[in-house]
């Protein structure tokens, strides 16, 4: 090839053709505003927090009980000043963006300070849930080998790290950055949760791909799911106006103790898994289910056409058999 | 442990066994030819091209409209490099392994500085097409907050930004690139989608994972698509000597406005959902659907058994609901 | 913003909250044992093991039948120096879990030193059965244009590559690091491949995303699975004292020549799916099928309401079509 490819006399008018585009929409650029969260920056922010978090399995091998401490001591302030740059921009943002105007409050460093402490204040009490979530895991998956290969291995339990983590930020009311982490935690590992939902003790989701968990869902203790379930949106309320009612609870309530198989899709504000049941694979459920019940569907009439051309139906046993799920 | 590992003797023989495993089939070997797409630059195209797209998003912050020119004046040139080598490269290997020659036509050089800059000259044109997009994340997510989060963090969002990008180079008929480029975004998103697909505008895919779009899939305007949405092939059709006829339409068409929900899967290239029309979750299609439908299913018969023993179908209500979709 | 973020007084508190809740629980720590597996320099691992395995799609290019043996004179020390200090790591770390002791057996080098030359022996095997695998995808997708874009861009050929390399591994017993393996192609691909499973040769999943194949899962030869296939477990077998057997079978056998559609969810040890049979989409199995079978669902009634008002079933056509795959 002779030399290199030299766009010569065209760059001026692609440029200028690129810039006018810019300027002829501001939906999709970021110009002229200084405050903006980082994705690269609240990416590095997940990757110390969870250093901090499972010491000694991402990040920094070789801790001891005595380089712990200084270890402890050098990630947390960097963890701070990654997480509070991040919150003040996403704080000066959304002010400006609320107020329409081209300045923010000068509030913002305040809060952002106040609201930074607090989110570090809260990394042991995330801890300690953790570790019930790894349990959960370990009791869940006879392919678990133990604590170790699931904080090692299992994408379920680093996305829910990654929301568990996310969604005390979205308690402290931080714009943005909640949805960045949990969007980060969905492309690694396949799971959407979204940081509003409410999750409670031991949750454990198996192999992961595919669930989605929406902002007003609420899930109790001791709950697992399986890959592909989706607690979702039924239809979305709207005001007189005819706008989406945001504050709404538009997804279900799952309570303690229930396990939900493969690509069962729950949808609904109203609706209530009771506790204490096993809803089974590619369910799909509109309505309440009450407290201890298994929800199984006698699988539509399966066709079995052999190769003498001769079509029946799957044998009896089939239809009526339901899946002996095991809680 | 003393010292490190040795190979030793071994490593004679282990490097003969691998080599001679390469000479033994050519599958899965690309040795000796100059000419080959390198997956690890079409990466970094994608990341200039997004830093492109969607200015202070990705790459550089801190834009103004100062310095903006100059920024775009910088990223162009570098975005043309990258691309005019691989499109360069993979001309050449597309041509090799067409003639079955060792050497390629030398038009190859002339053909990749002409569809480079084709390529930079339908950019702005993405860009509008990617605003329209962003917008209909913004209209039909409850859930967003606005553009700056769907740009920000929105998995699907990305995907289909990648796919317009990919598909331009599709239609400049450049080999294997757009291909590599989609299966970035399908490794970074869980979406699926064939730069050959036909997409119209203010196209949005929720949640995304496990959505599959095939090649000759043709989307209309104002479509949105949720998780594990697949628009696949019914059947292959044949030709007289049984080879797939790779050119025949083998997917689904989606006609304007036409909402489908989670997990529905639409086969068949003669299969056409008519315009305005709502597709249920789980709802399983290979055949047409008129223009103002609503398609879903009457779920099959939900076994409910409760800790007493006794087994009960689902209330009725639960049989003839029809999930109440909103448009 | 006046100066950057300082933690102040609260450093030492915050420090000591977090270093007391690592004491507090030792499920989520791992501090002061040398020997503990990396997840980054295994995916280190897989990388450079890629790059041998298809020499000239990953990592280096350029290759050429001159230089092609210094490259892999070069790379296989490089594999072997990081598969045995990592092998080396697991079986300490392993042998001290089961010992409960502080110390492990001083056998560990040596078997780590067996463990690797062993699996470095098998790699021209695993590149044969891969070239077969790569085959497969370019016979069973009508989208490929050849072997080249099945190596560079295919997904789910990325997830059956490092599957077979783990594979080796697993079945040379060395614990952690196969699962770590397997787990990086998931989060990778969305293929969620246990790496005790066994699959025969010419393994073909197609699109990828959402495939979840158990520990115990039997695949035979010439197998096609489609996105979202489930081959999952039905109930957990358990001893006398409750606790769930491992070893017991609990995922499905697929004997040769098997096509398995989208979104299937084949479930338990003794479920046997006959050779040369096709699964249908969505179809939901918990028992066995004969060979020869095509196996599909009657899709449940469709409700199709017309803005008109009018609810009116899907035309009987739909009901009864057979979707006719090709085999």
């Amino acid at each position: 090839m002779n030399g290199e490819f030299e766009i010569g006399d065209d760059l001026t008018r692609l440029v200028d053709g690129v810039v006018r585009s810019y300027r002829a929409d501001e939906r999709t650029r970021h110009i002229g505003q200084s405050f903006f969260p980082s994705r690269t920056e609240i990416g590095e922010l997940i990757e110390r927090l969870l250093e901090l978090v499972y010491p000694g399995f991402f990040g920094r091998q070789g801790l001891t009980d005595h380089n712990v401490a200084y270890h402890v001591g050098e990630l947390i302030p960097r963890i701070a000043f990654i997480a509070h740059r991040q919150v003040y921009r996403s704080l000066c943002y959304h002010d400006r963006i609320s107020r329409g105007g081209a300045t923010h409050d000068p509030s913002c460093e305040a809060r952002a300070d106040e609201l930074t402490r607090e989110f570090l204040n809260r990394l042991p009490g995330v801890r300690a849930r953790l570790a019930d979530d790894v349990q959960a895991a370990v009791d869940g998956d006879p392919a678990a080998t133990g604590c170790d290969e699931v904080v090692l291995a299992y994408p379920g339990m680093l996305a829910v790290s990654v929301y568990r983590l996310a969604h005390e930020l979205h308690e402290l009311r931080v714009p943005l950055i909640p949805r960045v982490m949990t969007e980060w935690a969905h492309r690694m590992t396949g799971v959407d949760i979204h940081p509003g939902a409410t999750v409670g003790r031991s949750f454990f989701i198996d192999h992961g791909t595919g669930v989605v968990i929406g902002e007003t869902t609420h899930i109790g203790d001791n709950v697992k799911v399986y890959q592909g379930v989706t607690l979702g949106a039924l239809s979305f309320p709207k005001d007189a106006g005819g706008r989406i009612i945001r504050e709404a609870k538009r997804h279900p309530t799952v309570e303690d103790r229930v396990t939900i198989y493969a690509n069962a899709i729950i949808l609904g504000g109203e609706t209530v898994i009771g506790h204490d049941s096993v809803i089974g694979g590619s369910v799909f459920l509109t309505s309440s289910v009450p407290p201890r019940s298994t929800v199984t569907f006698a699988p539509p009439d399966l066709r079995i056409k052999g190769r003498d051309g001769v079509s029946r139906l799957h044998d009896g046993k089939q239809q009526t058999i339901i899946p002996d799920y095991q809680i």
